[in-house]
């Protein structure tokens, strides 16, 4: 792989960072752990159990780093992710999101035979004949609709019926319910925030009264995100967290008041350092990270350092962005290393093959993305 | 690598790409290799020489086919391209960004020790002194700044000295110019897009004639694309033309008249195939390819098949996409396959690790993409 075939003589060598290759993906291994140790503290005084999404990381290194401090597994969006995760030694994986097709559900099956703790979502009763066809011994959670109409049943009654067609069918069993508030996450107000989320908590509780009064109480309520964990924890409903962005905050989630406080409970650590390679201009100078380096749906990255106060990214193109200082002051120089934050963390870590883990300026090691790309 | 675990028993079997894990990148190989026949036929006509860039497909099996269609070579955005292309066994490569930065000379030095026929960019004097002092024979074209200031040289005075300096380095040979108008690609209007063109290739010979008149003449001057290449070509000034979307013809340039008859001389070639994997909601249904699966800053894909002739696809987050039916109308059912054409194709290709090359509904080859991710 790329990052380690030029880095790897790098690791552990006192200002490395400066020598890498740009554009680098970068993580600030020391903010890293703290998010980690913070959410891992939050869930236990919480009395929560956590299952971190990897979508956010895709990689087991990080993986490993959460349940080292006390989560049960992790989450993965997609079946591919799962097994690269599974693959690398992780245990305790729920896949997310529907797994469908004939293709897709004999390798569900050959997975649930090698991976330990291995749970999946589910929303319809077609997907639920296919699973219970195959033949593998598989947990089941049924994914519940939150309003957005992205996955999960539509009903209550829906919800029911799914979770007795899973208990009857031999080879199935059925674990609890998947919520997952996608919408809410990212309203920046606390108070609104909450709102939203008391309200679609009740409905989550009608779903459960339901279950149980049909004898099929869930043991599992697994939901959240880093947007809600605070509010979730607090209505006392989910006995799971999926939080998946708290380890690298992002500029989306770095723009919400994540515990009601105005204080902002967890750092930015997910970093790209790129380079200026072109200088010919008095007003910009560009960067050689473009569309292929960050995320775009989210706007542009946040310049972090190495250009002056004030200074803005702007997208040119596939391979490059525009850094641009403020009116009268001068930009870096041709050569010199600009770090920014991502724009939106799931999508950029899918762009690079591995992580550049650094404490200050010391590249310290190089953690593979298995994940990455592993979309289907 | 995934792509050939997953589906190398599926090539050459009738109907099989129905089987195909998605989301998946498809090539049309048949679109294709016509498009690449027609570039080429068009290049022989007007006695230009072809260096497809390829930065859009990334890919030795079709950079291949490029050349034994008469290409001299092919470009590549970045060193890292470069360095993947030449392993894979690719020759006459141009390097269109400027490479800088001590890690980067040192390794396109090396490069050049390996890659038959290499050429780079430059515009900057401090990179020409960089590549001189690295000790390698490099073949240098000069990049002149179009006027949107992303790279290249501010003046015509600027490249005479760019070229004089590059002429009296030992070890440093000046090829000729690069000239690429990237913001005059996607004028949709021909007759626009033309008279932009003119006045700017008025300005490409004035660099001409002051690099001749100082003994310096350029032999090859380099750039165009496929929103420019008829209008390039009629003008007569570029001898080498770089041109890269036509083997894909995404969306931004499907909506361009390429060749000012408002006939479409090349076709959609690069496709997704994505699954309906949730269908619980009455007006849309769920696929399971979203911001990891499409390139986004060029707008949501276009539906090509698999879907009512009317539908939308809308971003549902990083893993997902809602298909929306027109009003009245049912959604696919939940397994269906939908086929959408990549938004922009060089960042959708880059999500990739291989080419599902099909003919028909029949998968017949799988091409790994060796250039993705290669971003530095």
């Amino acid at each position: 792989m790329q990052a380690f075939d030029l880095h790897q003589h790098l690791i552990g060598r006192q200002g490395s960072r400066r020598d890498l290759n740009t554009p680098a993906l970068v993580v600030d291994a020391d903010a890293l752990e703290r998010n980690i140790a913070r959410m891992a503290a939050f869930a236990k005084a919480s009395g929560l159990s956590l299952r971190p999404h990897a979508k956010t990381h895709k990689s087991a290194a990080i993986a490993r780093r959460q349940i080292d401090a006390g989560a049960l597994g992790v989450c993965c969006a997609k079946l591919g992710e799962a097994e690269a995760l599974t693959e690398a030694g992780i245990d305790g994986i729920l896949i997310t999101s529907p797994v469908v097709g004939a293709p897709a559900v004999a390798r569900l099956a050959a997975l649930a035979g090698r991976a330990k703790g291995l749970m999946a979502a589910v929303d319809h009763p077609h997907a639920v004949a296919a699973l219970a066809a195959s033949g593998a011994a598989l947990t089941l959670v049924v994914d519940l609709d939150p309003g957005i109409h992205r996955t999960g049943v539509a009903s209550p009654e829906a919800a029911l019926a799914l979770a007795q067609q899973i208990d009857a069918a031999p080879g199935l069993s059925f674990a609890g319910l998947q919520f997952y508030c996608g919408s809410q996450q990212h309203i920046e107000d606390f108070a609104a925030r909450r709102e939203a989320i008391v309200e679609r908590t009740d409905y989550l509780k009608s779903v459960i009264a339901l279950l149980t009064e049909h004898g099929l109480e869930p043991k599992i309520i697994t939901g959240g995100g880093t947007g809600t964990h605070a509010i979730d924890a607090e209505l006392g409903v989910f006995n799971e967290l999926q939080v998946g962005s708290y380890v690298f905050m992002d500029k989306q989630y770095a723009d919400c008041d994540l515990v009601g406080d105005g204080a902002q409970a967890f750092e930015t650590s997910l970093l790209v350092d790129a380079r200026v390679i072109s200088a010919n201009h008095p007003m910009l100078v560009t960067v050689d990270a473009g569309f292929k380096a960050f995320a775009t749906e989210a706007g542009p990255p946040p310049v972090v350092s190495g250009a002056p106060d004030g200074s803005q990214y702007r997208f040119m193109g596939d391979e490059h962005g525009a850094l641009i200082p403020p009116k009268g002051v001068a930009p870096p120089a041709l050569g010199e290393v600009v770090t920014f934050a991502a724009p939106h963390c799931d999508p950029t870590v899918n762009l690079y093959d591995a992580y550049h883990a650094v404490r200050g300026d010391t590249l310290v090691d190089i953690w593979a993305i298995e994940g990455r790309g592993r979309s289907a």
